[in-house]
């Protein structure tokens, strides 16, 4: 409590304020950072955001998304404000602007937060950090008006993974009636952020599919060799989640997906539902990751081989 | 307000209730269904849920979902309450028990909700009925305890779509709110009703994708011919949503699924995202729906002569 009323009164007395949150940025970051940014700015700031990766084009149509600033250039700030960001390595090449900025604050939701800056927000048990940005502007004094509660809303909806995931709180969903009453519109936002694919990805879904392989019925892999993936012209961003598709087949305890990204470099994505600690078996193929989720990666080794290694290693115990 | 205290105090005065809801039961249907048994057998009423279809499998996991009967075999009732039923012609077989029972309830969310009963309650500004059911049992003075809540959930959950579509209020958001507040597991309900896939499904969606046909940038065609659809041992709910993979794709309007259930025997499944009215283009072939979603069927028909039927027909006006 005592930080927030020192937070709130240091945004206050700031006339500059630079927005800060991490690579790679998800809806948590994109969404928190641009609701505090218009908050601010209806106070009369004058207020830059800064993600070194640009705004992710998903992300795209939430108010104020076209200030968001890569670099760096000149000028310093009163504060800096860093969202989201769960160590000070992830702010990327932006961290320049925290460098210089007269007083830091860092404001974040991640269970392993590390303190830093002068002043330090860590709440592990919101949902997202729009849902801790939420409150600040109410505690600031401000109206969250329909352009903020859009923004607060993609990141409290992406962070739980459209309320599903198990750190979807009773506050997380009183937040969301709240910004639902300052009048967005849940279903265009919530078809922009979760529904809409690109025609690769619906492609490389397609071909992942076409691979499946069922292993003592509990073991689903899927996998595509250089030359698929070479004839889709496909983003990064499209591989994400494939996984999902094998390990949301019924009765399926884990799920693995091979992407030959260059011939012979294989990049493996180790899924488990409920029992199976895939964590260990990237471990002993030098890759890492926790029990549900985990990735390792291999050099020089055939598509099918790395695939035979890595299903001989899980049906050892499964 | 003055049908909701008299619909409370017919419950509380009846000593038999039975509970109807309609055929094909939703996620609402037999979420509301359960929640309603489960409060009125903790106030001491003898009650039997009637479903003429069974519960699908899927919501298999809810409490008390093993007592749900199929059919009426003897005995009167005091009192009937309809759930979540349009109108009268979708009980099905159970309008037997409705007919016999000494006074009749009718409470449903449509807009289309046609009257029946000696009390109707149509609300079509809830969610769903689920969320009607919630604030009847409120009122009613009984607890919402873990199970109340589980199915309470399930209703509101899939009715919304996972609090996606336009029926989404604040005030489903505030009612999941309270119903997690009961104790509720969010990430495992939501992992049973939303992302649990069959294996069939999933080869199904594999063989749509590879179909895949864009025309004119906006059209977007998908098709199985009988062939695949027999060499994959789907269940006909396997078929449900896999057009939406057409229609989410980046800049499509219309998407169809053609699938050649018998020989030369095609359902058609139409949808569109926000201009284009399919509603018109199925009635061309004497099927219906409306402007985003609808349906037809040819028969006789080889499945090459009816995609190029009904591609010629949306170009017309795409």
């Amino acid at each position: 409590m005592v930080n927030q009323l020192e937070i709130i009164n240091k945004m206050k007395a700031a006339e500059r304020v630079a927005i800060i949150s991490h690579i790679y940025p998800d809806g948590d970051a994109v969404g928190s950072s641009l609701a505090l940014y218009h908050a601010l700015k209806t106070d009369g700031k004058a207020v830059d955001v800064f993600l070194c990766d640009g705004i992710p084009s998903i992300y795209s149509f939430l108010p104020n998304a076209d200030i968001v600033k890569k670099e760096y250039h000149q000028g310093n700030y009163d504060l800096a404000v860093v969202l989201d960001c769960g160590d000070i390595g992830r702010i990327g090449s932006c961290v320049s602007v925290l460098n210089l900025a007269k007083f830091k604050i860092n404001i974040d939701h991640h269970s392993t937060g590390i303190s830093f800056g002068d002043l330090s927000l860590i709440e592990p048990h919101a949902s997202s950090t729009g849902e801790i940005i939420y409150r600040l502007i109410k505690m600031y004094g401000l109206d969250i008006d329909k352009e903020i509660a859009e923004s607060l809303y993609v990141a409290i909806a992406t962070d739980t993974g459209g309320f599903r995931y198990s750190n979807t709180t009773s506050i997380s969903m009183q937040v969301a009636a709240d910004l639902i009453n300052c009048g967005i519109d849940v279903s265009d936002i919530s078809r922009r952020i979760f529904d809409i694919l690109s025609l690769s990805k619906v492609k490389l879904m397609g071909e992942a599919i076409n691979s499946l392989e069922i292993h003592n019925e509990k073991l689903a892999i899927m996998s595509l060799n250089n030359q698929q993936i070479k004839s889709i012209d496909a983003s990064s961003e499209d591989f994400d989640g494939i996984v999902n598709t094998a390990r949301n087949i019924n009765e399926i305890e884990v799920a693995v997906f091979f992407v030959e990204k260059e011939p012979n470099e294989i990049k493996v994505n180790l899924r488990s539902n409920s029992c199976f600690d895939v964590g260990k078996i990237a471990k002993n193929f030098s890759g890492g990751g926790h029990k549900r989720a985990a990735g390792c990666n291999f050099s020089n080794v055939s598509l099918e081989n790395a695939k035979s290694a890595i299903i001989a290693e899980i049906l050892k115990t499964l």
